[in-house]
């Protein structure tokens, strides 16, 4: 599946399939069994990967999670990082900076939220803002939008050479589908508080976000940070996708559980003296 | 169940059955069903509270977890907490205070902590630590100790007043339930790294440590920050009625889906034009 969902060096997003499930021959009740299989399957290797940082060990996860609006991205929390101990997750969302944070260069606020050892750290949005939205809506000279790829690179870099291994996803939705899910929170009044007008004003600028985007995936993709694009029209498979990238990111750690540096048998007697 | 896990005001720890189910007629299939069944009310609530908090209503929850090692504050966390979505959890643990939060007041590190508006806090341990361990190993000079029951109580008035909810909780285990805990993660390899010989240190003073619980539960329980004092030895029971008092909490605030702050026809015309 994972080949299937890495992004190519040529990236068009028009041409993905939004609807597709590349890489999975089931249909969603299936795809719903394959994700509370592989609940079980993330939850071990979190624990392991928390256990073996109480022993020293430096490794880490950091899944990066960027879309357009209503693709997803607090499902996949809700539903992929939510059914792992969250006592092993450092949940980070980035909204419009602060004038505090602004005043900082882009990368200062994205430092401070990395994951500690041992856990698995999850960005709903992310460092990438600054060159979607920023690149969009001009938020910042052309040049410094350059220049902005460029940090991006060597900061990933840096993270990957500390330890972290990092999985980019973006969940590719149709604008098609984004109308019918507005729509949807328009309907329902329980809904409407994740309704902002602003939405329509970020969805009118639906061509300009995807050149964006395929710049943006492009200039930082890399073998050591690499970038999957997940068609997310499907729900059922985005969870399912983002489960199975999160545990190939668990899985090439392989973290052991630690041994005991204590003696087991001197312990058992001090217990039972106890 | 709630008004029989009320502290009382003289409490005797030694006297409270720890295996108990008080307000609980079923056995562990039963608990575990209702704890599924209360997971889906937990979650609503949430949801609620934190949409509420997008329209500027500032009320919280927070639930301070207490306990002996192995007690199941861990599970707690697991099971009750981690049933509800993470974007609404604001988890905090208190370990040993570094020596930056020991040169401040002991109640410094835990503001830093508080959750937000519209989220659930959790503390696993919490200044509660500065008037147990702190009495027990005489970390501080008597007069200071006893200083911190007032300086907690007037603390978690002024919290109540901000808009958080308070809910205490002690798990309530037995010296022997204790022991079989900490025999089975010395029996397994796979726990080993839950187990520190300081635990053992810490068990021979067991005593100790039931007359600190009493004494800073019963000074500082009130209406407006109850102590609950929860039979742990069965793990279902003590998950069940920690969800129950949060469902409680929440309840008792009642958060109500927003209004739209926009025109909702308006909006679904704009939809339809983009």
């Amino acid at each position: 599946m994972h080949s299937l969902l890495r992004a190519p060096s040529e990236l068009h997003l028009d041409d993905v399939d939004t609807s597709a499930t590349p890489g999975f021959d089931g249909g969603k009740s299936e795809g719903q069994a394959a994700l509370a299989a592989g609940a079980d399957r993330l939850s071990e290797l979190q624990e392991r990967l928390f256990a073996a940082s109480t022993a020293g060990e430096n490794r880490r996860v950091l899944l990066v999670l960027q879309a357009m609006d209503t693709a997803g991205k607090g499902g996949i929390v809700r539903h992929v990082v939510g059914a792992v101990d969250p006592q092993g997750v450092q949940l980070a969302a980035f909204k419009k900076p602060t004038p505090d944070e602004l005043a900082h260069h882009f990368l200062w606020r994205i430092e401070q939220q990395l994951p500690a050892p041992g856990k698995i750290g999850v960005f709903d949005r992310s460092h990438y803002e600054d060159v979607l939205i920023g690149r969009v809506r001009q938020l910042a000279p052309a040049d410094e939008i350059e220049q902005r790829y460029d940090d991006i690179v060597q900061f990933e870099r840096r993270l990957v050479d500390s330890g972290i291994s990092i999985v980019k996803v973006m969940l590719h939705i149709s604008a098609d589908e984004q109308k019918a899910r507005l729509a949807e929170r328009l309907e329902r009044p329980d809904k409407h508080w994740k309704y902002r007008p602003g939405d329509i004003d970020e969805r009118l600028l639906w061509n300009d976000y995807q050149r964006a985007y395929e710049l943006a995936i492009t200039r930082t993709d890399a073998d050591h940070a690499p970038w999957f694009i997940v068609p997310a029209d499907r729900k059922w498979f985005a969870r399912l996708a983002v489960q199975s990238l999160l545990i190939d990111a668990l899985e090439g750690i392989d973290p052991q559980w630690p041994v005991a540096d204590f003696d087991v048998e001197v312990e058992k007697a001090r217990l039972a003296a106890s």
